[in-house]
């Protein structure tokens, strides 16, 4: 079965931004997302129990040009001013074309 | 210390399809999976809020072979039908006998 | 964008667990970590629904120094005991001044 390379990003933030980090990706040019409810304890110490609504852990499948890009706006827009963690990794889907 | 290479296959489907997912990955050779509830938007753009149960987020870390099993199970059965997202990953283990 | 790689440990556990495993990878050079709850069935054949609390998955971004520090650090102390599971990948990150 022939298998595919793609980017998966994985964005953790505060769960008011969903929507709008939502919004953004997709405008970024990924086709969809999964999201799952998270908490825990960041660099700078706070926790997320303590933020209305709790962390969200969204992910991304997508190409490496859209990778970039997502990873590049979230460092000039959220990074000086929100506790986003923000990684990648390298996956094999089965059908690239679902995804950018 | 020494770790071990296995293959970490997540898949995210509809919540109603866990059972046979679960009962299905373990024929294939799958010795655990660990479930985490999830919700998004595919590339059909059907949001898993509008289905009864949300989306699951299945992972499963295996043998190569099970994973190309597994893979091969989901294109044929799966992907045709159901908004089923699948990937995989090379993770590193400690205990390797603990999976396929 | 400069990436930096940096390694992804995912663990595992039963919930009850989770105090002491943030105590202890905080102690070992973990500056923050995610949790989403979770269930599954492990190599023992246990549900994690039979036990109270379910299951937690627990990720934290690290240097490799860390990462194995806390693979041996569960090896020792978890993995004759409790029903845990370890992985770790390689994942790249904007600023790795934010990890270890």
């Amino acid at each position: 079965m022939a298998l595919v390379a793609r980017k998966l990003v994985t964005i953790i933030a505060e769960g008011f931004l969903e929507e709008r980090l939502v919004r953004e990706i997709k405008r970024l040019g990924a086709k969809g997302y999964t999201i799952t409810e998270a908490r825990g304890e960041g660099s700078r110490g706070v926790r997320a129990s303590e933020w209305e609504g709790g962390n969200i852990r969204l992910e991304t499948i997508v190409s490496p040009e859209v990778a970039e890009k997502i990873l590049a706006h979230l460092a000039e827009i959220y990074f000086p001013n929100y506790a986003v963690i923000a990684y990648v990794e390298t996956v094999e889907v089965v059908r690239g074309d679902k995804y950018t």
